[in-house]
């Protein structure tokens, strides 16, 4: 998906809402456990319910990889049924990734390449340590993006991400945008930036002002999303605000996806306020 | 494996290389591609080459995934091949993974919880970037270990590992390991440092002298194994050295195998002669 195709999707749907579908099995409703693919019923619920009020939805392959070949087998489901819905979604696979040149571009056509892998997303999260070269194999593929990780949602992001630099005095964090928008552009290039240091998004802004950013952290974690549009939206918006568990476990009974959908249309309509 | 398990092991063999499993797909000879399983056909040849030389297996993960389920289902083969001969080989993911600490426990289910994900793993690599809750869930596993990315073998090393910290000096890659090493020690924590920064090792050992050390770097990329063990060997060997395209493709032809042997034994003479 284009940079203008993104731009557009949220101005049609007035929403810049993300779900993040981290579906463990041990946390979806116990009703679903008799399903062939339980966890792909669960995934297939939520997307129906929340496509109207969603302009992404970012698997967390973590949660996949945890059960092996059948975990695998449920993304590769998931994002098949996604992907009936091109122009309606945009599809982040949340790797956090990130290895030496020829390595990062196996992981690259993991999830570029359907041909390759059966998978293809739009975007995947990349961690930024290994520096340039593990990051521009990302970047060959057209109408795709890198999403870096700059300043987490986490508390250990305060163990090295706001370390200062000598010479310079930039936190570690400000050093990955001032560098790395260097190695792409905002067309292929997305951060990600925590909802809990809201604060910090002004800073963030005078470094990449037209970049989209990832927000993770409204929601269970207790990010405003109020106090991240004050901070982080531009013209073209600029943002989108994930949220996992308080739309995929809204409700742990046969309603979970009728409180999903209610809990999507809530964030929507507070993020249709918003926008510009 | 335990750390007593594994110095013995290195003792009894003579050796402490670790073969890379990097086996792409595209670069494994010809005449296997018949097989059901290429891949696994071309690892289990040079397991079998090179098991009397080698201490440590270590599949990167980004040559299974970009093959989709296929990719995984090879490796699951390779991994239940290898753990066949639990006590004589340590076995290592390299996945340099790391994310918020309840999706870190998933990424960690991935590789250590046979019963989760098919998978058995001695080790798992993990990015530091996410600080201390991104990899301590990986610390919660008997008898496993993380091995954390400290001073990366390539290019991209430089731009942000090196960065010196405003407030004591230390470049950023010493405050991983001076804050790292409180998380865990050095019975479940080892570290990445390459090959190719070999001077740097006798800093790296100042901060931690007993811990075990990863060392891409040799052979391909052009690191030294002299000068690493000269900077970096300790009392209880303390190393491991990788090796992957030297080994695998030191031939392209019907005689992979016994060239890789070739190969894996002048390393192991090398190592013989330097173990102390």
């Amino acid at each position: 998906m284009t940079r203008e195709e993104l731009i557009n999707l949220i101005r049609r749907k007035r929403s810049f809402l993300c779900v993040g579908l981290d579906s463990d099995i041990r946390k979806i409703p116990q009703h679903l456990l008799g399903e062939p693919d339980p966890v792909f019923a669960f995934n297939k619920a939520i997307i129906d319910a929340t496509i109207d009020f969603a302009v992404a939805y970012k698997p967390n392959l973590a949660f996949y990889e945890s059960r092996g070949v059948k975990g695998l087998q449920t993304l590769e489901r998931t994002m098949d049924y996604l992907n009936r819905f091109k122009s309606e979604v945009f599809t982040i696979a949340d790797a956090k990734r990130g290895d030496i040149g020829n390595t990062s571009e196996q992981y690259a056509r993991g999830v570029f390449s359907r041909q390759d892998s059966g998978l293809e997303f739009d975007a995947i999260t990349v961690a930024p340590y290994m520096g340039e070269d593990s990051v521009k194999p990302f970047l060959g593929f057209d109408r795709k993006w890198v999403i870096l990780l700059a300043l987490t949602s986490n508390k250990g992001a305060f163990d090295f991400q706001l370390t200062e630099n000598k010479h310079n005095g930039n936190r570690l964090f400000e050093e990955v945008l001032t560098k790395s928008k260097e190695w792409g552009n905002e067309n292929n290039m997305m951060y990600v930036v925590g909802a809990t240091k809201a604060e910090m998004l002004s800073d963030i802004r005078k470094i990449i002002p037209d970049h989209f950013l990832l927000v993770p952290g409204v929601g269970a974690q207790g990010g405003s999303l109020s106090e991240v549009v004050k901070h982080g939206m531009n013209d073209d918006c600029g943002l989108l605000i994930n949220a996992s568990r308080s739309i995929l476990f809204a409700s742990a009974g046969e309603d979970f996806a009728l409180m999903a959908r209610k809990e999507a249309e809530k964030m929507q309509a507070e993020m249709s306020n918003l926008l510009r």
